[in-house]
């Protein structure tokens, strides 16, 4: 089973790699570019293809390894 | 205007990023996990809403920062 995972930052954690691409990206003469944030979107292919202990794995692995909770949110796509 | 720009490894090229958190699910337990690819998703919030003008624009940043397109495939999507 295929499975995305989409992690981004907290709204009102700063994201220090988005304001580092902006002010690279102003160095470079796009001075439009008001600001960036950065997500991430993990692929993963599952060897399960029960929905209910896929989502309740993916999860854990959420938690324990693919985000920081404390920093980041994340949302678990199945199929 | 906001602008999201999504990149992805081409399916050819090899994602060691993808290999390494793969590996490190495989130690967690997280046997069934057969494959893990990372892409990158990037807003960008541009002060200017000519459509034509953003597109060019963004397509550049691309090309000489936000992407390696050496490896990387890279989406647009203005709004």
């Amino acid at each position: 089973m295929k499975v995305t995972v989409v992690i981004n930052r907290r709204p009102e954690i700063a994201d220090p790699e988005g304001t580092t691409v902006r002010r690279a990206l102003h160095e470079l003469g796009f001075t439009e570019v008001a600001e960036v944030r950065m997500d991430r979107v993990i692929h993963l292919d599952v060897d399960d293809d029960d929905q209910d202990r896929v989502r309740d794995r993916v999860d854990v692995m959420c938690s324990r390894l693919l985000a920081n909770p404390v920093l980041e949110d994340y949302l678990v796509v199945l199929g």
